[in-house]
């Protein structure tokens, strides 16, 4: 069976940017399953797949279409169980989403503000009509004036991952010793501002910056090689 | 064997407030084990167990003396694997670190703000020495100097559980269908604002309160016993 995964790309298709399909492409690689890719605009994903999902990350496994990052992770991790699990028992799963809160609800917020009038200008000309209007709708400014508050979401960046470094005292990934989904929840998060913003406004000898580096250093670089 | 749980009160023995021991107390009743809780003034802690610990918890388990309340619940789930599981699996042990992060780095930060005077004034004479020289010291700021910015650290308190409220979005537990020490992790913090001063600052329709709700109602109400 092969296995495609649609993502999401601006006018550049080498640099697919969305945090959501990122975790999907290391979970992909930590299963160690062969994948395509298939990078999409915006206004591309209702033309895939009968237009079955308004949104990517989006998995075809044969005959099964699976939507969402988080249910494609656990479609993963329950279909290839005989591969390096993604969540490490059922504790696992539901202290993920948990992750999941924190990185769309503190991380995801402040990222928004800081990257998407440089999302905007990646995009294809009829993507960039789609994701004003959306996005201006769904934040309530308009992308300059979310853009006017950017300096000072920068400088109360870095607090936001308190969290994060005070786990890292204990062990070196949110997985323990090596990496689990909820770590490549996170690294979504920094690829879609490493790809859209060209930096992750943490310090290099920040723990955060370190921990970062060693996901970037996963499955042979698979997503340093994207910046 | 018996089991001793060392935990910390005020001049009211009756109503232990810190919230690393309610953590064990759960803890303890997850497990369904039959335990003595001991409860201490600060100033009590070095003269049991011959000054073992200079912090409770600390759980005294036949020849065992554990200190430290995520190593106090990872002993126990070693030790008492025949009994419900506190963690589910490895990667609900490692995840449990973040959600002691989140817990210390952005809960308690904010709560000792709100809390740390009328915790004070909670205490024992010999123990308000103790207290407001150590707490001055390690907080850099009077105690009244703290209490001064409350109001503040009370109106942005809510917004501070965005994290659990999504992940309350798919399931009724940080644990998922059932609780885990994770969800007493955030108990513990609750705890200690509810007994220090009578209130957890939230409103009684908002999810995390609805959540806390489900939490005080386990083990046949144990928490909400103490307010």
């Amino acid at each position: 069976m092969s296995i495609t995964l649609y993502t999401l790309c601006g006018a550049d298709r080498a640099r697919p940017f969305s945090p959501h399909c990122w975790k999907i492409v290391m979970a992909l690689a930590h299963k160690g399953l062969v994948f395509e890719e298939r990078p999409l605009p915006f206004t591309g994903i209702p033309l895939v797949e009968d237009g079955a999902s308004r949104t990517v990350p989006l998995l075809r496994d044969g005959d099964q279409l699976i939507a969402d990052s988080f249910a494609i992770a656990v479609y993963l991790d329950e279909v290839y169980s005989d591969r390096p699990s993604l969540f490490k028992g059922e504790g696992g799963v539901a202290l993920a989403r948990f992750v999941e809160g924190y990185s769309q609800t503190v991380l995801h917020t402040a990222a928004t503000k800081i990257a998407v009038k440089m999302i905007h200008d990646m995009l294809d000309p009829a993507d960039q009509v789609y994701f004003r209007q959306s996005r201006e709708a769904r934040l309530g400014s308009t992308l300059e004036d979310l853009t006017a508050g950017r300096d000072e979401e920068i400088a109360s960046f870095p607090a936001k991952l308190e969290p994060l470094r005070h786990m890292l005292r204990y062990q070196p990934f949110l997985g323990g010793e090596t990496p689990l989904f909820a770590d490549y929840i996170v690294l979504g998060l920094f690829q879609w501002l490493r790809i859209t913003t060209g930096s992750t406004y943490l310090s290099a000898d920040d723990p955060a910056s370190l921990w970062l580096d060693r996901c970037l250093d996963l499955f042979e670089g698979r997503a340093r090689q994207v910046a």
